[in-house]
């Protein structure tokens, strides 16, 4: 199998560094991509350091990937070399399940095949995106619009999708009050495509700091959460919070905020148990989770951001500079997204 | 103003006893109703022994109210003289604000003004259905449909939209599986309705003591929340699951048995704070709440009883009995509700 080159943990401890990994020969169905960009999420962090379980090492994380198509399978008629195509968190599911078929794959009866760190259907362990090339199969790889540079998509794929679908699952638009708790990486593409959608966006943050970066974005207004005035004075105003936040909030005091029928979202990973009084729900309220999206809805999401311009705010850096990164990732001090130039790994 | 004759608390302890309270002359837009029937629902009991707070007394509690028209204000135009009638828990709101015109009276914005123990707009205390007549403006009358008997009737009146309501609004129907926990006097309802709306209804009940009669009444499984297996085995089953309890549940436990895209439902008043893990909500889940609903939608759910013969089953007693009836309703001592027979009160 051909090898390529990729950054990647060696284990939970040690600083991610270069290696080489296996890439499957191209297959029929399959689309070989020349990586150019890849987005460090979050839980790349959370994956290689085993916060989330045992993790097969060396692993190259990566599940923000953007490039162009280098090769395809006799069978792909979806993709030509050349191409701009995208993956994010997702690289196989079965394709025939209930979940499949209305196009949430990543929910697949059978198995979802995560882009990195997963067993794939052939048994080998996947490798994400902080490397050169990948093999996808065509079902999971995406068109990026022609508007949209590959650096400032790249986050789409996972950060984008995941605030586009419950937004658009829970009906932001015109007309309609929308909340996006924290302006992190998740948080400022929320802000974009909420305001895009047609929906008043207010930012619910700790603090004050990015207020003037925060409605440059979109927002129309910008509240700190560590101000008890904020609670009082919001009490019953949105349609939809979507809370970007892993932090355990007071959940009582957030659901407050929504008025009658307003639902919050999270899709934040707050590992702790969160409270809460039912109560507050009567007046049908609704607390919801969300994770990512399907792979049409991806692609319905980049042509959405391609027709409003909307990219991630990014920070290139090189690839030496992932260990740097992921300790500034960890200091929150990022706006909003780094983002691995992959031609420095080349 | 003329007097009638109710069974009414006079203080937090002392046992309700009978009284006489005044009822308003009938204006213009009212509609005063002979009452035949009345429910009694755990909520009389939580009023007027002051676990929800202070409390005007004397009260008279009852707000599942079925009798016939008496006597019509000159504007009333959709009720007369002789109409089979019911009230249920609100008897009027400003009719004007955004919650008002959307139906959904119940959270009217100005105040919704509940059947007992609250301020009406002219300033009096509300008096509840334990008496032999009351007064209200139309639009909180609804029509009792002929099929169905006033005495089951009654308790559809708070029982019957309770769950109607949420029930429709998360799309039980044909092919939905639904769970209905506890089996009480909302919760034998819920299993009637939702298996007219044509789902498979399990039921989830803390023992099995009541299996033969939750399967008459349409649920095709029932299921003991005291065996832990009850959760393995249902892991992923349910679209919605409608909670009635009042119990603090365990809700991780609950929450995964719902599917993809599921939804649980409280709609039991639960006091105390509730934890649960928010990852469990990733596969888009959702935790809502409701109260009662509007009044056109209790008058559609009442037509949708009438043509499918959904009264509720019943236990009817005399006035004299109430006391009693309510140590039965706390040791859960009744199937499924107590219905007074107001001519006892004559």
């Amino acid at each position: 199998m051909p090898t390529v080159n990729a950054f990647a943990a060696v284990s939970a401890t040690a600083p991610l560094q270069p290696i080489t990994i296996e890439r499957r020969e191209v297959g029929p169905r399959d689309v070989r991509i020349d990586i150019k960009y890849t987005g460090i999420c979050h839980s790349d962090i959370h994956e290689v350091r085993g916060d989330w379980g045992e993790c097969p090492y060396p692993l190259a994380p990566g599940h923000e990937i953007t490039g162009v198509v280098s090769a395809v399978g006799a069978e792909v008629t979806r993709f030509s070399v050349g191409d701009r195509v995208g993956v994010g968190c997702l690289v196989n599911s079965c394709g025939q399940c209930k979940e499949c078929e209305r196009g949430q794959e990543q929910f697949c009866s059978v198995k979802a095949v995560w882009t990195y760190g997963d067993t794939d259907v052939d048994g080998t362990v996947t490798q994400g995106g902080y490397s050169t090339q990948i093999v996808v199969t065509d079902r999971f790889v995406v068109h990026i619009p022609d508007a949209l540079p590959l650096e400032t998509a790249a986050p789409l794929l996972c950060a984008g999708i995941t605030t586009y679908a419950p937004l658009r699952r829970w009906g932001a638009g015109p007309g309609k009050k929308v909340a996006v708790v924290g302006l992190g990486g998740l948080g400022h593409v929320a802000v974009k495509i909420a305001r895009a959608l047609g929906a008043e966006v207010t930012v619910l943050s700790q603090t004050l700091s990015k207020k003037d970066a925060g409605l440059a974005l979109g927002a129309s207004d910008y509240r700190a959460t560590s101000d008890p005035a904020t609670f009082a004075d919001l009490a019953g105003t949105f349609d939809l919070i979507v809370s970007t936040v892993s932090a355990p909030l007071p959940m009582d005091s957030y659901l407050l905020m929504l008025g009658v029928g307003g639902a919050m979202i999270n899709v934040g990973a707050a590992p702790e148990e969160s409270g809460l009084h039912l109560r507050i729900l009567n007046r049908q309220r609704v607390l919801a989770g969300s994770l990512i999206g399907g792979i049409a809805e991806t692609q319905e999401m980049l042509d959405f951001c391609g027709e409003h311009g909307i990219g991630a705010e990014v920070e290139i850096i090189a690839a030496e500079q992932i260990n740097e990164a992921y300790e500034r990732v960890l200091a929150s001090d990022v706006r909003y997204r780094f983002v691995i130039d992959i031609s420095t790994l080349a």
